[in-house]
């Protein structure tokens, strides 16, 4: 891609999908914005990145660490000068992010039993970051230090991004997983075959209020009812100080037509309203823990969450 | 349909699906089975559809039914008195099952406000029984009344029995409905949009545990969690007395692909397992009323269940 226009289109029709991954191709379209404009071609694209997906902070965070990064350069700065360093910013967010999903893979894996059975949904994972993944970071963590490890899938309606994306990841890496309707987790929940259910996140308000994948709170709910721990692991790009609660986080609505109409075959009778949101929030207090690349961070208020910010490396400044 | 074999067949690939609906089926392949082969053709018969599917009692139920008239009849009756007394017990059950619906309806509608958005997950209405439906059924008596009635409908994965029945049945008849992933439950119920959920059941233990679609325990869990009523709509013939409880229920684990391959269209990568149940359990605990032709039933316990059953007209004796 040549153009940040089609990073955006590719960001908006989830060609890349997952919050830290969105995060870094959005710095990237700045990049190329550079190439194009310099310095004003920066400014005048990156309203229109940050605004390509509304839920995960990780794009908004990204746009306004490359703005942050620009402010610092001086004036007369030619366009191959801000070319260069916003290039070194994309780069440092994709490594950092690597770097974060290894930290998480370390920090979740330390948490597991051995064996151990999950249950995640959608993909956090290596196609969702620049690096391992966030929930299968864990899982690719535990299993490299040797602890047998399976997996429920949930499939993730509509766009089976649990069916299709984890599911492959995993088999790929040779770790047994198990794809199951969104609505079968309940009774899976309920036999006690699962130690632990652990997801990504698209935003965290400050007071520990996660949004992520629509069926991911209908889980949490499930966990706690079942006594099963319920993580969320995601980098500290994924909090958002600026929301203070789960009711500030913007739900993304998408088109009716991924639910109505999968692979051009209409199962909903023309007519029917269909509603499409792609994500839900689970309250803080469902969460067992949130796994960050900095620590694990155990039944927070709003104070402890920034505290852990304030210490975090990732935050611009 | 000549051949009970055949109805057996469309039992099997749920051409005919509801439990209501194939109590009523598996009675009329009996009706074949005196055609072709008398009695003794009824009771060769009777295990093979008594066993099309497991976990709906209504089937066994109509196939006792019909056992039971049969076991009346004098020895020397002929083929053809056999198929007309076994054709009469068949109406019988069809006009019994039309006229549960009507009375659960009635006793449904009643425990609706006005205005009034209700949630429905699979299909429980008029393609799912001999007459307006149980859940469904509650739905048309209560807009019969003048009251205004939304429904969101649960698409109903893995086979969209919601997107594609109820809210093909739901639209016909006026009534507005939106579809919505099976995930997108627990976000509807916590905006509070939902004032009642209403779901038929496949088979009620003596306790009052319910089998039905996978996704019906979820919803009942999260219509907990935000106080909103859940109303398993059912006739008699769908309690179960020689079960005590949801344990003793057996489910029914369906082809992997009905989930893998929707549309002939590959969506979990090779070699991948899949878990498919077609039903869950969802404890008496968390019902509020089960709405059956003979009176709702608020919080039982197994003896009131069992009184309840004893009073209804419709279980052989």
């Amino acid at each position: 891609m040549g153009d940040p226009g089609e990073v955006v289109e590719a960001i908006r029709n989830l060609r890349v999908r997952g919050a830290p991954a969105i995060g870094v191709a959005g710095a990237y379209a700045l990049v190329l914005a550079a190439g194009i404009g310099g310095a004003a071609g920066v400014r005048e694209t990156a309203p229109g990145v940050a605004a390509a997906r509304p839920t995960a902070v990780n794009l908004r965070w990204a746009v306004e660490r490359m703005l942050h990064r620009l402010d610092g350069l001086g004036a007369t700065e030619s366009r191959e000068e801000v070319e260069i360093a916003l290039l070194e910013e994309a780069e440092a967010i994709q490594r950092e992010d690597e770097e974060a999903c290894r930290a998480i893979g370390e920090r979740g894996a330390a948490l597991l039993g051995n064996p151990c059975t999950l249950l995640t949904h959608c993909n956090a994972g290596a196609l969702a970051t620049a690096g391992s993944g966030t929930a299968l970071g864990i899982v690719y963590t535990a299993v490299d230090a040797g602890k047998r490890v399976r997996v429920y899938a949930d499939e993730t309606r509509p766009l089976l991004q649990g069916a299709r994306l984890t599911a492959w990841e995993l088999h790929r890496a040779g770790v047994p997983v198990t794809v199951i309707a969104d609505s079968v987790a309940g009774s899976v929940l309920a036999s006690g075959d699962v130690d632990a259910v652990i997801v990504g996140a698209d935003r965290i308000a400050a007071n520990g209020d996660a949004a992520n994948k629509i069926g991911t709170y209908p889980l949490a709910v499930l966990a706690s009812r079942h006594e099963v721990p319920f993580y969320v692991a995601a980098p500290l790009s994924t909090f958002d100080p600026t929301c203070a609660c789960g009711n500030d986080i913007p739900i993304e609505e998408r088109s009716p037509a991924e639910l109505s109409n999968p692979f051009g075959v209409n199962v909903v009778p023309e007519g029917v309203s269909v509603y499409n949101p792609a994500f839900d929030v689970t309250p803080a207090a469902l969460v067992t823990a949130w796994i960050c690349e900095t620590g694990v961070i155990r039944s927070p208020d709003s104070a402890s969450i920034a505290a852990h910010l304030e210490s975090g490396p990732l935050q611009p400044s």
